[in-house]
């Protein structure tokens, strides 16, 4: 199984892809796709580009995806909407399925308390994943433990 | 000048299309792009292909949307803003411009009050477009608003 975590983003969007095979867990890749300051509809159009590739060339099997943001700015929310429409779409025209998971969820699942702040995600999955070093950005971290929780809640323990 | 305002939402999207030639107002087409229920990114992929065919036949040569969704609902700003992300993507992958009108401005324009309610917006726009009955549901008429502040915002009186 091979899946891909998005943690959306105008500016900046977090992609992480994991695969299981038997009970190995293998990091694929991970990236930021960021996005030079230019009109907010550019930026879609090179997200929507940049992840279409990452998707044709990894052939992953799923998208998972947090299930709600929640802000109390309400711009923040339309733009963070923005982007993961775009990342819906994308699974979408690639007929791949798509898991929504709850950020509790995530940083339970990876840290063991559904309310750890971004530091402890950021260690634990780096822990998880065996990496020599922290994903960076935040986004990037965040897109492999929801990819990681991902596969935890569809096929048990990794 | 020939200009689409888009009202977006992930079950209905209202669009509607308006041409000024010379100092004639000429209304081209509205319609609801409807979604039936089923998974979300479906419903994106749907909005991305009939707006897509809309723009392909229609040939606009500018989008207008409302430039921010005021909510208390934070679910609702994120489902209207994963649509917006479509529509918006769907102008860049057109290489069209998009102008972006405040929700206030619109009605000030459309009504001559800023803070108008719906009906009183769909009375208007039926008028000042000479339509014979006011388009329906509320998403058309506000998307033929949004078109008819785009054109008056850029061009003056029409």
């Amino acid at each position: 199984m091979k899946i891909i975590g998005i943690d959306p983003g105008t500016a900046l969007m977090g992609v992480g892809i994991l695969e299981k095979v038997g009970n190995k867990l293998k990091v694929i890749s991970y990236e930021a796709i960021s996005t030079p300051k230019i009109t907010k509809e550019q930026r879609l159009k090179l997200i929507f580009q940049n992840l279409n590739s990452i998707i044709t060339k990894e052939q992953p099997e799923l998208v998972a995806v947090e299930e709600l943001f929640f802000s109390k700015n309400v711009k923040t929310a339309i733009s963070v909407g923005e982007a993961r429409g775009v990342a819906l779409l994308v699974a979408a025209l690639n007929n791949l399925p798509v898991i929504e998971i709850k950020p509790v969820e995530v940083k339970n699942i990876v840290t063991g308390y559904g309310h750890a702040p971004k530091f402890q995600v950021e260690y634990m999955i780096t822990k998880l994943l065996g990496l020599k070093e922290p994903p960076k950005p935040d986004d990037v971290a965040d897109a492999l433990a929801i990819a990681y929780a991902g596969l935890i809640k569809l096929g048990g323990s990794v």
